[in-house]
């Protein structure tokens, strides 16, 4: 039995969606081949400046320079910070650096949260949150002498206002939630829930590691008070590249860091008795940070900048559109459902299938060239990039896993390996 | 005024003894140029191999194998620690990862001390210890109810152990010291002082950051409960790699972290409702680590164990002889002073030397191709790194102050940057 052709006659095709792509040259930023790589949204491709920079960081800067390079290195966790900050969180200088990962800034901004709430030691979050935030917000909370509640998510749309309304008290000191879900890809309001959580008296700290890059953000417009996020995904500064942390301007100087280290102190090489908390973010500094994971987040936040954080978000709803109508036509009547929003508004960088095969499905797709990634139990989660990803590759994946479950090259899978967030 | 020749008539010449030298072939393994490189207790050099290594985990590993490639780096951390254990601290596998900054593992292993020490909440560390880890101990013995009480170092010969009994009681948890001091070079008897430690009750917990790679070390039989360490000096794995930490086997169940990361779990990928911490060291991993650096730590573990620790240590003690005896004729008329233990047995893997204008000299040697480091308020650091420093070098190192401080040099540089620890 053939397939159905991908695109309806009369529509555009996706080859004409690429040519009137006005972001179709960044695709030559990026180290590709053959395959039609959607899952950018766990690790994103490799810059070809990215390679060059960090080449000559590790050749020149480190290997000529010693340690004399360090002149120049350190204030890049700051340096950095800003124009990550200012070019997709919307946030001014001194409010964001990049350092640590998301495990550990998570956990030093919740702590600083709960310090200045006093009688507040709850945290809320929802059921469907990154484990690693649930595991960290709950001893965090624990700490604090309270404990953290979680909120039901809907395993589609995400966490809903009046589920979090429900679990705000004046227990509660912290809500702590993703901007958009890991696994149904559901955006979050971020300036309502903010909001909510403020009427309530609770502060707020967002996780952006699936939106930062991939969903313009505006922190201070949104009230927020307190953010984390990775640089690996849709900022494309490679495996275990260091993460940010932002703090609210007005905020900063009634925060202290639980951590307090060596880079978050003024004078630092005073070698000082005391530790006195730099102003804003960078009082969340800990110890040495990674120079090449810094130079590869800032040639990561550069391309972005470039392209642009609206004009991104743009195409990235085209391709999610474009994905959300094939696999409703197409691979509907193969067991496949839509588990991300169809509201455009509600849906962030990547577009979940969830299907009862889906993770032998996942590992079929490989074979034949379609990376994407699978999440327990039964989630396809596809990333259309717009800054690597052409509309083709999204009709072509959908008629390659079209075919593969057609022919069941997924039955003949041993499951093995694993994928990360 | 001609300079003293360096070398006694009689004794073997620093060129024959580099002829004699049976770790001389491991300079090849490192990227070397002119410059008399005595900072490597700082940032080291950097090995051809990592160079090597990191290009290919950027090219292929991330660019190629995207994020399929997280099949082979999950278990990095562990693997690369277990790699370090064995290879530099005497330690059993499952006993040492390699994660996050020295800063952030002191944090954990400070914390999950003082959690297993009820009504033992203060840490008792040396006033001479390295800031990040009396800052970060402070708060950790502050959090948990107490205080950090700081004992007086000698500035040659570092904490000793009578000033450390007498702040022993009831009262404390923990006992934080460096093996090194980073400053004078002093060589701490970790296993009396754990001896000493643990006789009042206490936990230790000791930092290797200047230690490590430098001096042959057997964290078991010395009865270490806690360690941490970095990887960018004597390991050179380049600046801001991955950081390791060390838990006695018999010790970790009894330990939890207060930062219960996603890598920390059992069952990582099934994302369920609880942390259930992993066993040995292990449940002290945080977020996503650095691919590149722990790449870089396992190429730099990997020539440290080729050359062998005990010979390291022989050369390197030869080396810092030699160094002292020739500071001691040829640069003490100068105003030098050598602040550093002459007993073999109570130094480390660096010479300090004491100037009233040790900044201007060390700044003015770099114009000279020496690069050592100062340290506030009259220290210049001199580290003959026995993997790729020659005894010539030394011999030469030593020339170049006496005639840049003979001329008066110095007198002419204006102070500017930095240097990281």
């Amino acid at each position: 039995m053939p397939a159905e052709p991908a695109v309806p006659a009369g529509r555009a095709t996706p080859e004409d969606l690429d040519r009137a792509d006005p972001l179709a040259r960044f695709r030559d930023e990026f180290v590709t081949d053959d395959v039609i790589y959607l899952d950018g949204n766990s690790l994103g491709r490799l810059p070809h400046r990215t390679r060059r920079r960090l080449e000559e960081v590790v050749a020149v800067g480190w290997g000529r320079g010693l340690v004399g390079s360090w002149d120049e290195w350190i204030d890049l966790s700051t340096q950095v910070g800003d124009r990550l900050g200012a070019a997709l969180l919307g946030a001014a200088a001194g409010t964001t650096v990049v350092s640590d990962s998301v495990t550990v800034n998570l956990h030093k901004l919740a702590t600083a949260a709960l310090d200045t709430q006093p009688g507040r030691p709850d945290v809320v979050t929802d059921a469907g949150n990154f484990p690693t935030d649930r595991y960290v917000l709950a001893e965090v909370a624990r700490r604090a002498g309270g404990r953290l509640r979680t909120v039901p998510t809907d395993p589609v749309t995400g966490p809903a206002a009046d589920a979090i309304g429900t679990a705000l008290d004046d227990g509660v000191g912290l809500v702590s939630l993703s901007h958009v879900d890991y696994r149904s890809g559901s955006l979050a309001d971020i300036a309502a829930l903010t909001e909510q959580a403020h009427a309530a008296g609770a502060m707020v700290l967002w996780d952006l590691s699936h939106s930062v890059g991939a969903v313009p953000i505006d922190l201070p417009a949104a009230g927020v008070d307190l953010a984390i996020g990775c640089t690996y995904k849709y900022v494309n500064a490679g495996p275990g590249a260091p993460a940010f942390l932002f703090v609210a301007e007005a905020l900063a100087e009634r925060l202290a860091s639980p951590i307090p280290g060596w880079f978050g102190t003024t004078e630092q090489f005073a070698m000082a008795a005391e530790h006195r908390a730099r102003p804003g973010a960078a009082r969340f500094l800990t110890g040495t940070p990674s120079v090449p994971g810094l130079v590869a987040v800032e040639a990561g936040v550069e391309i972005l900048a470039e392209a642009g954080m609206e004009e991104l978000r743009t195409k990235s709803l085209r391709l999610t559109d474009l994905l959300i109508d094939l696999a409703t036509t197409s691979l509907a009547p193969l067991g496949f459902a839509v588990s991300t929003p169809t509201d455009p508004g509600r849906r962030g960088g990547h577009v979940s299938l969830s299907h009862p095969d889906a993770r032998r499905i996942s590992m079929a797709a490989r074979r034949r060239r379609v990376v994407g990634d699978f999440r327990a139990p039964d989630l396809l989660r596809l990333a259309p990039v717009p800054l690597y990803t052409r509309f083709s590759d999204v009709a072509m994946a959908v008629e390659r896993l079209d075919a593969l479950v057609r022919l069941g090259e997924h039955q003949h899978v041993t499951v093995t390996g694993c994928a990360v967030t």
